[in-house]
C-alpha cells in the first residue's frame, strides 16, 4: 500500500541523528530547544537529520542509543549531561559506549581551572569533572563557561544549556562536510486534505525527486491544508509550487 | 565511575515511549508540541516516559521503531501521519509492524462519511483512507474532525495536529492504568554547579529514593543552579527540598 514517493527527500547528503539526554525533557518539565535549533541548522548546512532520540540520565540508555546511532548515521550530536554534578554522566557513558577510559584532558583542565580562578573560585575535583573526556576525544570550544564539549569519532557531545549548546554547534559546524541544503516552499490551500488528496497524489508522483508534505490546519473554524515542498534543487521546488498554484488556484 | 544514584526515579509505574512521525520536525520547520504536552500528562498520570523517538515519514523507519518500542515499554504513543494524503502512512506502517492487514473500519467509515456529508463534501476514496485501521484495532475518538486514531495492543496511534492530538490523549487516558505520579520540587541556588557539586552529591546519596537533577543557568551574568527533586512521595520531596535550603542557605 506504500508507494515509492512515501519517503523523505532522497539526497546524497551526510546523515545525522540527535540524542537528547535529559530527564527534564522526559518529565515534561522542560520543552526541548536544542533539537529544534539543531534540526534547522543541519537542514541549512545540507546534513539530513534522520532520527532523534531522547533518553533519561541513565548510562545503559545512553550507551545503547549512542552505539546504535553512531553506526547508522554519519554524525551523532548529543545534548546534555556534561556538567560537574552527580547527574552529569554523559562523558562516562560515551567512554563506555566506545570502550575507552575517561581521562582528564590537560587543555580542558587548563581552561576550566582558568575560568574558576578568574571568578575567584577554588578549583576542586568536581569542577575538574568538566575536564574529563573519553581518551582520544577532541575538544569543542565553550566561550561562555569554559567547560568544553568533545568529539569522539563521529559523536559530538555538547552541553544541554541552550545558549552553550548553540555556540558549540557554531564551533563544530564549519568542519562538517556540507551537503546540498534541502530548501522548501509552501503553498496554502483553503480546502481540507481529503478534498485535494487525489490531485496531490498525482503531483507527488510527478515530482518524485521532491517530497510533498501535507499538513492540515484549522483557521477560523475552516479546514485548510499547507503543502510543503522540499528538495535540494531550488528551481524544481519553485516549479512544483507554481504547479500547485495552477492545480489548486487561490480563491 | 557511575554511582547508584545516577539513574532516573525508580518507580513501579507503567512505562511508556513516544514515537513522533514527522519530516516537519526533523527538517526544523516545526517545533514539537505533542511530545512536550504528552510528557507532562504522562508524568501527572503516573506513567513513566522512558524514551522518545522522532522518525521521518518512512515506512521502514516507523516499523523498526514501533517494533522495538512496543516490546520494551508498556505503552507506545505515536503522533502524526493518519490523514488522507499520500504522505500519511502510519496506519499501513503499524499494520506492517504487527503483520496484520489494514482494513476499512465500518464505524470509522460511518464517522468520516458523516463528517464529510455534513460539510457538503462528497465522500471519496481519499477520505476513506482515514477510516482504514490495522485489523483488530480499536478506535480513538476524534470529536474535532471525525477521523479516528486507533489502539492496537499497546500502541496508541494519534493525529499530528496538536489540537486533535490533545483530545485523543484525553480520550484514552482514563483507560490507562495509573501509577503514582512523580512530583517535583525545585530549589534555586545562586552558586555555580561546580561549587555545590560536592555537597549535592552527598544529598543525592542520602535521598537515594529520589532523583536530584541539577540544571545550571545564567541570570544577570551570574551563574546559578536549579535543583529539581523528583519522586513519588510528596512528603519525601518536601523534606529533601527543606534540607537543600539548610545546606545551601538563601543569601
Amino acid at each position: 500500500m506504500v508507494s515509492d514517493y512515501d519517503r523523505p527527500v532522497s539526497t546524497p547528503n551526510p546523515t545525522a541523528a540527535i540524542l537528547v539526554i535529559g530527564d527534564e525533557i522526559l518529565s515534561g518539565r522542560t520543552r526541548d530547544e536544542n533539537m529544534y535549533h539543531l534540526a534547522g541548522v543541519l537542514t541549512a548546512h545540507g546534513i539530513d537529520l534522520r532520527e532523534v532520540r531522547i533518553v533519561p540520565d541513565d548510562q545503559a540508555a545512553i550507551v545503547g542509543a549512542v552505539n546504535v546511532l553512531r553506526r547508522a548515521y554519519d554524525h551523532v550530536f548529543t545534548s546534555g549531561g556534561i556538567g560537574p554534578t552527580h547527574d552529569d554522566i554523559t562523558a562516562d557513558a560515551i567512554g563506555a559506549a566506545f570502550g575507552v577510559p575517561v581521562v582528564v584532558d590537560p587543555e580542558a583542565d587548563r581552561r576550566v581551572r582558568a575560568f574558576s580562578e578568574v571568578r575567584g573560585m577554588s578549583y576542586n575535583s568536581d569542577q575538574q569533572r568538566m575536564a574529563r573526556v573519553p581518551q582520544g576525544a577532541t575538544l569543542i570550544d565553550n566561550p561562555i563557561s569554559a567547560a568544553p564539549g568533545f568529539t569522539l569519532e563521529n559523536v559530538h557531545v555538547m552541553a544541554g544549556v541552550p545558549v552553550i549548546f548553540r555556540v558549540m554547534v557554531e564551533s563544530i559546524l564549519p568542519a562538517l562536510a556540507q551537503g546540498r541544503p534541502v530548501v522548501s516552499g509552501e503553498y496554502r490551500i483553503w480546502r481540507p486534505e481529503g478534498d485535494i488528496a487525489h490531485d496531490l497524489r498525482g503531483l507527488a508522483a510527478k515530482y518524485d525527486d521532491l517530497a510533498l508534505g501535507s499538513y492540515p490546519s484549522m483557521q477560523d473554524g475552516r479546514g485548510g491544508t499547507t503543502i510543503v515542498v522540499r528538495g535540494t534543487d531550488p528551481q524544481r521546488v519553485e516549479t512544483a509550487v507554481a504547479e500547485l498554484r495552477t492545480v489548486f488556484p487561490p480563491e
